[in-house]
């Protein structure tokens, strides 16, 4: 079946405390997990919660990496979505297991529209290009 | 089973082609939807790609909600990930729906950070408050 997208929902636990609740090297580890999988960045963005925890976004021109962390926990969501054939999703994944230094984790792979009945009954249709 | 947080996956087929083709209605579509269901904007951000399609983000204190739009194919990846126990991400997805036009959608929604075995396993710890 085919697929715009193929999207890993990631469950890191074990994590590397201190480094899930440094903004600064967070967003290193998702925009270098963007590089190692060699996907294009279009904007990185970085939270630092108060008194702990990081939500990280790269936006790729593949679709997106997303992290959310809860240090108390060693704990790291994140969704490693990425379009195209080139992209492999799952090269994100072995980069940030390593840098998180992740000691267990659980992945789910979803296939993120497919070209099933729904998409065929909507062929491609004109649209106006962007300004 | 506690979690940390639910993530909604969508699939919204037969959309509004025009609107999913232009980047600041896409924007204000995933803004209204966080403020729908209460949640509370860090930051926002979209990308128009040339021709056609469309990338948001709206990273949240609660986690994030993304888009991903294929206007020739009607068609949108979107993720609604809250965390606590105040947002409802369904009242995201049924905002969305409705300003979309979409004709038919599905959806998976997904408990992230079980506090199962794995969370329990690496109780809570100390961690150094960021700065």
């Amino acid at each position: 079946m085919e697929s715009l997208g193929r999207h890993i929902l990631v469950e890191f636990y074990g994590c590397d405390v201190n480094l899930l609740n440094k903004a600064s090297a967070v967003k290193e580890v998702l925009e270098d997990a963007a590089r190692a999988a060699r996907c294009t960045i279009v904007d990185s963005f970085v939270h630092q919660f108060s008194p702990f925890g990081v939500s990280g976004v790269v936006v790729i021109a593949e679709s997106h990496l997303t992290i959310h962390t809860w240090p108390e926990y060693g704990y790291a969501a994140v969704d490693l979505f990425t379009c195209g054939e080139e992209a492999d999703p799952w090269k994100c994944f072995q980069y940030m297991q390593e840098k998180l230094k992740s000691r267990n984790s659980t992945t789910m792979e979803v296939r993120r529209g497919t070209l099933n009945v729904d998409l065929l009954r909507h062929k491609p249709q004109p649209v106006k290009v962007a300004a």
